[in-house]
């Protein structure tokens, strides 16, 4: 089965559909390996010539790893605005890989669990990510990739550095882990500062929805390793895979204290959220994250029982400006996407949907 | 028949239907006579006794003049806090009446139209109230009201100074006309200081909702004339309505301009005051009268079908603190009224009663 990039857009992948442990609170888990290929340069030094030998090679070697059928390869150099706007917004594609030129792409495939980018910072970023906490499948996963990719391509290993990478930040293991999770009754009752602190101290760094230097909209907050070096992988795992129950603990201790005593004051900023969202023309991609993130705290507290959770979790990525305009089928101006999407919206929370799965 | 609060609790009056001429705009008319018996003292200085004294004479002539089957009259001397706050909000007594002491009280017939006040400032307080723009209408009944009590009572008359009332400002005809219009558009494109000129300039004075120090809450603006010496009454009811209808004009042409040149914008502006009017569980009376302002410009631009114009004029009135505690049938804390009002419009705004009358 051959798939494309429309096909992403009418069905939302696995992590979208946010049945995984703990999805009241973990949105996702995301393991991302970087890995070069042994005697070639850094793509900080890489020829055009390079850099598309380098995609054909490994195109090769990719074609051979068991990705299951339904896979996609997306060439980001023939790539429309929109779809890499769409891709990024989607998590399968970094920023740097969105922004970058030249021969480059991404293998997406196993309902969007599985991500490989090619010619991004790195010859090969391997991700995977998950529907809530699954730290411990998603590294299972990507062992295994990252095992069958090694026997096909040779990958750059220092024995006392570990994996090389072009910047050395990603060097030794080349692991990123992350977590995203919803914390709006730790932020409500002003106790996120205190996670924050806690992160900090075992090393691990809060970003926002979109990674390194976005804003913490929508009360997502994005929590992965600072070192990749001096850890082995399955430790990093270990520690976040224990310290992320804790905070789920913390933010499940926050909402049912506001749901007891300020039940009013919750109710009522929850409904008229979903007032909003129902009946606005016009609305901003940042308004929207910050209503959302209060109809998705109702939603798990059970106010919003015609709501159901995974239509919630797909609006936050459906509503950014890449997917509107990959469903209206063309570029919009941003005055045109605050329509579009507050219609987008208007249709999917409609009441007459009620229930509906 | 007789009459008594809760009747008028349930079935709103004449002037709150709103089927009077221009009624897009003109909420109401009113004019109010100032009447004192000769012979008597003024009620700042008259005692217990008299002040009795001239509420059972006044009641008995009152009983005399045709007002319709449908009448009743209140001693507000008796009256429950809330009943009082409750007519007051009606504009069926005035907050001097609300706040004196002693024997009082508001003789009320013909669906609202008419209230007799007594023992207010003056001995007499005479009101017409009609919906939409109908000054001559209501001088014609006012009229032959006081030609009939002023059969049976000796009014006080100076041949030079007219009509004598306990406060000079009242003196001359004794009457007070006043207009309450809606004028959004005028406030939302910034015009509005425009209107306030030219009546200073004819020597219309302008306040809010609930009269003097009142504020202009609801964009709602209560046109009344200044002096009451100088001027015939045919006079001064020429010169408002023929001032009302430019400003009515001016008022839809500026509604006309935004429909057109921000159609958006104004379609957000109703549809989300719409949306929090509909799920909000507590509001407070000020954001409720900004919001019912917003959908009662959407209705008569004809952006909210499913909502009749009747439904939201009452609701200016039903959601104030008194109507609330009337209709609960108990007193409320500020908290408790919030979400009784919340509640309260919620019911009447059910989209499920879509298209009722």
């Amino acid at each position: 089965m051959v798939m494309r990039i429309d096909d992403l857009a009418r069905q939302p992948g696995e992590w979208l559909r946010g049945t995984g442990p703990d999805n009241d609170i973990v949105m996702s888990s995301r393991i991302r390996l970087a890995r070069n290929l042994a005697g070639r340069p850094f793509l900080t030094v890489a020829s055009h010539k390079v850099r598309a030998e380098l995609e054909v090679q490994i195109r090769g070697a990719l074609d051979q790893v068991n990705l299951g059928a339904a896979r996609m390869y997306v060439s980001l150099k023939e790539a429309s605005a929109v779809d890499r706007q769409f891709l990024m917004e989607r998590h399968l594609i970094s920023r740097d890989l969105l922004n970058a030129e030249g021969d480059r792409g991404v293998a997406i495939a196993k309902e969007e669990t599985v991500a490989i980018m090619v010619n991004e910072e790195d010859h090969l970023r391997l991700q995977v990510l998950r529907s809530g906490l699954q730290l411990h499948e998603a590294w299972k996963e990507i062992d295994r990739i990252d095992d069958e990719l090694s026997t096909r391509l040779p990958m750059a290993f220092h024995a006392q550095f570990g994996y090389l990478t072009a910047c050395p930040t990603n060097a030794g293991t080349g692991m990123r882990i992350s977590v995203l999770l919803h914390l709006p009754a730790l932020v409500m009752t002003r106790q996120i500062d205190k996670v924050f602190q806690a992160l900090s101290r075992i090393s691990f760094s809060v970003r926002g929805l979109y990674g390194e230097g976005t804003q913490a909209t929508g009360n997502f907050y994005q929590i992965s390793n600072q070192a990749t070096l001096g850890k082995s992988e399955q430790k990093l795992i270990d520690d976040l895979s224990n310290v992320v129950p804790e905070i789920v603990k913390f933010e499940r201790h926050c909402r049912e204290k506001l749901a007891n005593e300020q039940k009013t004051a919750l109710e009522d900023r929850v409904m008229r959220a979903c007032g909003t969202l129902r009946y606005a023309r016009t609305i901003s991609s940042e308004e929207t994250m910050e209503l959302l993130s209060a109809i998705r705290l109702g939603s798990h507290l059970s106010l919003l029982p015609d709501i159901a959770p995974r239509t919630i979790n797909e609006l936050f990525i459906s509503t950014q400006p890449g997917h509107l305009q990959k469903h209206e089928g063309r570029p919009l101006s941003p005055q045109e996407r605050d329509l579009a999407r507050a219609g987008f919206i208007r249709g999917k929370l409609s009441e007459k949907l009620k229930n509906s799965p």
